[in-house]
């Protein structure tokens, strides 16, 4: 899984909340003198996420978590994701046609970049020469901007930065969700209190893509329903 | 100047109210169907250049222009240029040291990224194919972030967009600005109505490095005082 170094002095990890940054959050924090977390709300439906990010980013001892205020994002693309406007719904997985699995409506149009983006220049700014970025390999689905491809040039535009070059890293982005569950299990991560439903109820839906490939990466592991996320109350 | 397209249907231009983008933005009006017009207030002393941006925007009959609030910029990069930190001077021209002028203070660390990431978000949420960026060549300084190699490793990213890729177009990238201003001033651009000092005071400072090179660019075009910058009550 080591693209990236085996030690670290200050490093910044995104942070959503979910499964897969959370198990990078607490591997990186193994590995780096100090974890900068930075989680966005951009408008997302599941913001509920943020609660949990906070708690993962406390337990795993963050040197910093701040979570972003990018409420210009949701109103940019307004109307293009059904993960940020209200207008259009969520999709149930099991709905879902080829096309539609093609070029899923919970794409983000340019998101990732953008988050990317802003993290390198954090990165910069607090003289932190890596970036962790927890995108897997997206089994169902087309997304462009979670393959290692989109992270190396990534990394070819920001090689070019003169002042202070930042990298970034996505270890787990050849990997299936399960296998990223199984390193989280051996780190201690508390998925309980990880949050991936697409829908942001109170309680997750259990049928969105995230919901469904949640179960089905807990399920390969052999892990029971107590893994299941809870409110960031409990 | 055209490693753009001759005529376009939507295009978005990035636009802050300066003098090259400020020419762009009529360069492109004349071959565009639509022009969206995109500003940002990230936390830059010299946020008076929007009030100019947004003049420009309805004179060059823009079908929107807006002005998106981006505090989270000025915030995650704290400290780290004086562009954007009330504590750190923006230096003279006449005083920089080589040091300086090849890492100037003045550089923001990774907005160019992060502005053309939310503008490549936008235009494909209204799909627009196009985004116009008007950097030109900086002949003394070290911005990694302006220069053709930049927007080309930056497109061989948003190329990888399976949905909908969009291609960042920075034509005047080889061009010096006394270049851009005889461009605009066949277009018949307004001057007088751009900014460009970095102070953001109430009058230009006259001795920052974007008067400096300002005037330079007015001079080398034979033009005299009056198109010196005014404020957008003038």
């Amino acid at each position: 899984m080591n693209a990236s170094p085996e030690t670290l002095e200050k490093a910044v990890v995104l942070l959503s909340g979910g499964i897969d940054s959370t198990t990078l959050l607490f591997d990186v924090s193994r590995r780096a003198q100090g974890v900068y977390a930075l989680s966005f709300a951009y408008g997302q439906k599941h913001a509920r996420e943020l609660d949990l990010a906070r708690r993962q980013a406390r337990r795993a001892g963050a040197a910093e978590h701040r979570v972003i205020a990018l409420d210009c994002f949701g109103t940019l693309t307004q109307g293009a994701s059904a993960l940020t406007d209200a207008a259009l719904p969520v999709p149930d997985l099991a709905r879902m046609s080829g096309a539609e699995r093609a070029r899923p409506p919970t794409y983000v149009p340019n998101r990732n970049m953008t988050l990317l983006a802003l993290a390198a220049a954090y990165a910069e700014s607090i003289g932190a020469a890596d970036v962790f970025y927890g995108a897997q390999r997206q089994d169902a689905y087309g997304y462009w901007d979670c393959t290692p491809e989109f992270v190396r040039r990534l990394n070819s535009v920001l090689a070019l930065n003169t002042a202070f070059p930042v990298t970034v890293h996505a270890p787990f982005a050849g990997m299936r969700k399960a296998e990223v569950v199984k390193i989280g299990l051996e780190l201690g991560v508390a998925y309980a209190h990880t949050w991936s439903c697409y829908r942001g109820g109170e309680t997750p839906c259990g049928t969105c893509p995230a919901c469904v490939e949640r179960r089905r990466a807990f399920e390969e592991c052999g892990i029971d329903e107590s893994v299941k996320e809870t409110g960031p109350s409990a």
